[in-house]
């Protein structure tokens, strides 16, 4: 069993490449939900929404976001409502956010509904939230703090970042089974997102670090971070902001106590022995996944690295 | 100022009619809201939306509901989620659902969530629900009871009707400014509605009924049977099922006590007699709206009947 942290769209890549890989039924992953929010009254997850419609071989390739060739009919109405619409909401994932919202409201937690969708859709790789309780991830702007979506899509993740601080995630606990994959997992995967805001809100979650810790099976990361920039989304400006060199070199730092291995881009090899010192075990391979063969081959070989650390 | 009661596309024929003859400002139309139900999470009004879309010249004229050209993507994939999908729900529908359900949450009421609504799409005429409080109209059928939308559109009315009750009715108040309506109206008309569940709910909230009964202004009703049979939709079910004949004249019964004049189609000429034996004024007139041209006419018949009729 293979389990697997992070969200977006840099996850869902490494973790389509993980599907080809191995039998997608072996994979457990766990997706941040500090991006959630509620516009319009719906329930909105983009990370687990990302990584399903990924697996589920429905995300719109070329937009980076929601469900191949939606249409955007409800929203041009829910405008004419005057209605915020700068949150993207294609008419067939407006659907995905009514029938979550529908089913919380009936008391089912976002672990079964995650479950409900994910298999609705076809997915056979089990899809945790990291919690069940709603945790905000809140950027501290030089504008003041904005959550998280009004940050990034609303405002154009134009201000400069301050802080970031996860809203209610001391107060939250791992939700049902996040614990206990980590626990009988053969190997870890921390993806290619985000450190700070996709993957740093599942490690603030109270217990998850630990477990990460505590773990006898292999941790390995994967630097969203190649050549001193982010491929995809704000990683740097992030990184920058809370006053860290934007490099594969800080990523490592944030994850050192966690880390079996870490995955660096070819381009970054001049990079190994700062890593190696802090100590962190650092290889390289080939990371931009710009194609589907390149995901399965980051994929294979990040599952073979952790094969070889696994305790005997 | 007139008031026109009714729900559906009866009632939104004649308004769109009424509105081209007067100043659409000068009409409040009051609606039946015991259709309305909750599916998927979200609070739908069908006669609501029906009577506001037709006076924003967005209804679809062909279908008889909805807007017209919207598409159906996210019912299809709220139907992959397993939901049920037998209500037909286009996208730009469904955002009005979402609009609605998210300001009710926000403990605006029905009356004001209906205002913007109708302002949003450029509806002058002022539109009331006939109560803020919840009622539900059951169908008992030979199966068993059934909620309106349910009866009609789930099970395409194939059920025999037996009996028909408006839950929560009795403790619901008329909606603010609908007895004010009433009182300060120089004419007041019942649309061609179902006179049983569009018509009867309304005039079943305590308090209406009394109302139209008390008032000055005259009361004029348009027969929704012609020749023995309902234009459009289960009326002759519904009149058959509660035990009364299907023709003008047991409309004409069943709002007597309210009544200043009771329009009939020509057709029913020969009922005349029986309804001014009742005692009803009655005349006839062109009531099949079949196309713009014949609403404006009925709505000018009307109208002018209604001056006609008002006290010196």
């Amino acid at each position: 069993m293979i389990v697997a942290l992070g969200g977006g769209i840099g996850a869902s890549k490494l973790l389509l490449g993980v599907c080809q890989a191995i039998d997608p039924a072996e994979l457990t992953v766990i997706v941040n939900t500090g991006d959630d929010f509620v516009l319009h009254g719906l329930t909105i997850c983009p990370d687990l929404d990302t990584v399903v419609y990924t697996l589920a071989g429905l995300a719109d390739q070329e937009r980076g976001w929601g469900i191949e060739n939606d249409t955007f009919n409800a929203l041009s109405w829910l405008a004419r409502y005057g209605r915020e619409a700068w949150f993207n909401l294609g008419d067939r994932d407006l659907a995905t956010h009514v029938h979550r919202t529908a089913l919380l409201r009936q008391r089912l937690t976002l672990t079964e509904v995650t479950d409900l969708i994910r298999r609705s859709l076809g997915v056979r790789a089990r899809i945790l939230p990291m919690t069940n309780e709603p945790v905000s991830t809140i950027v501290l702007t030089d504008e003041g703090p904005r959550p998280f979506q009004e940050y990034l899509v609303r405002d154009g993740a134009r201000h400069a970042v301050r802080a970031v601080s996860f809203e209610g995630v001391k107060r939250s606990r791992p939700a049902p089974s996040v614990l206990e994959a980590i626990e009988a997992a053969d190997g870890i995967i921390l993806c290619p997102s985000n450190p700070v805001i996709s993957v740093g809100p599942i490690l603030a979650v109270p217990g998850i670090r630990d477990a990460l810790r505590a773990t006898v099976a292999p941790v390995v990361a994967i630097s969203p971070v190649v050549g001193g920039r982010s491929l995809k989304g704000p990683t740097d400006k992030f990184l920058a902001g809370l006053g860290y060199e934007v490099s594969a070199l800080s990523v490592a730092r944030l994850y050192q106590d966690l880390l079996d291995l870490f995955i660096v881009d070819r381009l970054d090899v001049e990079l190994l022995p700062a890593i190696e010192a802090l100590p962190v075990k650092a290889r390289t391979a080939e990371t931009v996944m710009d194609n589907l063969e390149r995901k399965i081959s980051l994929a294979k070989e990040t599952l073979s690295w952790l094969a070889s650390l696994r305790p005997e």
